[in-house]
């Protein structure tokens, strides 16, 4: 049984630095992209910034950069890039605690860092603020993105099974293809977040914090679902799972 | 030679249990974003839902979104997603009666589940019903759904074919790629369903039947087509083909 | 040395006929998508079917819907699809000339009953017809269709070659990314074919064979170019090249 | 230690003749798709250039054409396909500064001739030139496309890196997803270039030198940044990494 400062020690070794940096990064050019996307859709189309090409913009670049920020990430840190993912691991076990607080302040640092860098260089343009319209309730918001959530995290689980097989090649595609599909389902509905981390950068550096419990409190809750159920009735483990993280 | 009780009690092992429960969340999970996309674009372009890029967000949604279905239940259940592909392995064998009939209970459910979460939590939004041109007749577009089915049952059995060898690394995506394509081809024609569950589900929760045989009879018929030809005429089987499914 | 006499009857052994037959059925089926995305998009869009988005819909489609055809065809018949590809493979001396008049004969056929399909089941709707805008002339058209059937048969030729590695299953991907992409490039100016059975299928059907030549012409001589470039230049056999046709 | 004289010879055998053939190849293969598609979009809209839906053609060209332009040069040259790239590697050690030189002018030169082509084969069209609008200063344009080419060059790196396993089949795929991605982000503010030679190319046949210095500096301090951190501080390489050039 590990006592806190072993615990503590553990997550400060070179291995776990490394992980904590591959998440600022792949944290960093994932929010730079979807980010950026929705920046510059609203400057191309500014009478119609809500547009279902735009969408498809928005939902092609989430799609596209997350891929490859889990990619980067993968075989570092395991790719969350999301504080979502690092919860459902944590509640499966899968991450220690102290470990998954440090992911957190890295993905929460690089994606303040991205949203900043967006907004000095563009001059400008204003970062845009997940929003949810008038005729929803920020329940009803919640439950869309706690659905939504529980897809990618469950979408995460099943890459990193090692039981997947040759399939396992296209894990990354597969995390990034489910987010493009859900921001496509929940554009107008809850600006298709499922990433506490992107929610909070872009609402510190856009200034609002308007229904920001929204983007935190359903993803929290479906990422947990995801993996108790992931581990306990898809796939009780008879094998130990490696979620890719090297320690 | 099995009894009926025999196929029964097989169907309702721990394996089999597992296999529709996958079913269950792959289709609720495909469903949601296939739906949740045209809800979204008939949302942003209440005046010009028939437009292109309208088409395009509903078509990528669909490609992605089946992508990742297929690919979380692969190794669990086969990935069918879908009560034609379930009927088109029925077929050629690869999948018992009994077992059919229970992936369709969890097909029509997770279906169900999907349209029924997006209608009460989007408050105002109605829930899209597959619908066909007045100038088309129902038979032809019974034709088009079958021909499209039957391209995605034909991909189905390619992708279960270990004959494939390293390819088989990207099947999920093939099956998703070819709904994508046929999306855009038939969105104005048929609405490109090629799903049983899924024009099931939106009609019951959208509130409308009509035109449902259309979705029904094309698809099954072109699902058996394919199921039938692939294993007699294109790759009569030499060795056993394992369709995926663990038991 | 093979007479004339053994070489036709090489060309009808069953695995022989099986891959005809896997060439008719794949080439139908991108035809269908490819030509039904064309048709859906100036269906919605009337008056503005020569729009970006409408440009992305045709892109996409033709792009998936390669990728599963060649998929499927890959190791039954080599997945060519496209009689200007098996041009390219025979020119290598990868498939020989009697076979090649068979898959020419198989994809014409299967392009052909997917526009006819396509115009019976729509009623109202007609094929559109490759074309190529009245400033520019039918040489330069053919300059851009053969640059881009180059592209396409130099990917045939990396993705069949076995030196590719790991990176073979991604082959097909990379087949249908070439061509949704100089789709994109080339569409209000030669239409982006790159496939003469897929211009003669949409000419009879929809009834106009103007700058028919184009389409042929350019796309012949630059598979043919490819095909002695990748074999000679670029990648000298120093292994025998299997072109995947399991004969 | 390697003289001048050997090191030049050095870049002259069979082999490295053949990676800048294959650079030239690929990089005009991309070009062609990148620079065609952004004047087809051009042609189609010519009152709304820069539409949302104009700016997805573009950057699923990008996409879809860099990630088959590597895949086609990945295991012949790297399958750099772009100046930035090739310093990026030059910086990290993994190819000699004599033989970076022969890969640059094959960039440039492939990307001069896919510009001229379009040019005099579209007859009444102009190369589009990469642009910043004028509240964005030079400085700002410059990072942006440094943080873009940081993405692109980290995520070269991390495809040549032997220790990714599986995943490294999907490599090319990466890598042009990374550049869609942030062609998207970028449109209306850089263009979105993060390729010297691509910036290079449209600026001699477009006629117009604006700004040029923006599309070289950022990319190239860009690069130099992903590779001495690649290298450095991600993956300290244990093991040496194979760049993937025959050498």
């Amino acid at each position: 049984m590990a006592s806190l400062k072993s615990r503590l020690e553990h997550s400060v070794t070179p291995i776990a630095l490394r992980a904590y940096f591959a998440e600022y990064i792949s944290t960093f050019l994932f929010v730079y992209a979807s980010v950026g996307a929705a920046m510059a859709s609203r400057k191309m189309m500014p009478d119609a910034a809500s547009g279902s090409s735009s969408l498809v913009a928005i939902a092609v670049a989430n799609a596209f950069a997350l891929s490859v920020a889990v990619y980067l990430a993968a075989n570092i840190s395991g790719g969350h890039v999301n504080p979502a993912v690092t919860f459902g691991m944590a509640i499966g076990g899968h991450i220690t605690i102290p470990m998954a607080i440090f992911y957190w302040i890295a993905q929460m640092l690089g994606s303040v860092m991205a949203c900043l860098l967006l907004k000095t260089s563009t001059v400008t343009q204003q970062v845009p603020v997940h929003a949810i319209p008038h005729e929803m309730t920020g329940f009803g918001a919640a439950i869309l993105e706690g659905v939504m959530t529980f897809a990618l995290v469950y979408t995460v689980y099943a890459s990193a099974d090692p039981r997947r097989g040759a399939m396992g090649a296209i894990g990354p595609l597969a995390i990034g293809f489910i987010v493009g599909a859900n921001v496509l389902a929940s554009g107008p509905f809850t600006g298709g977040s499922m990433n506490p981390a992107l929610s909070f950068g872009t609402s510190l550096i856009g200034g609002s914090f308007k229904n920001q419990a929204v983007y935190w409190i359903g993803p929290m809750i479906g990422a947990a679902v995801a993996g108790i159920l992931y581990d306990n009735v898809v796939f009780p483990a008879e094998v130990p799972i490696s979620d890719g993280i090297g320690v």
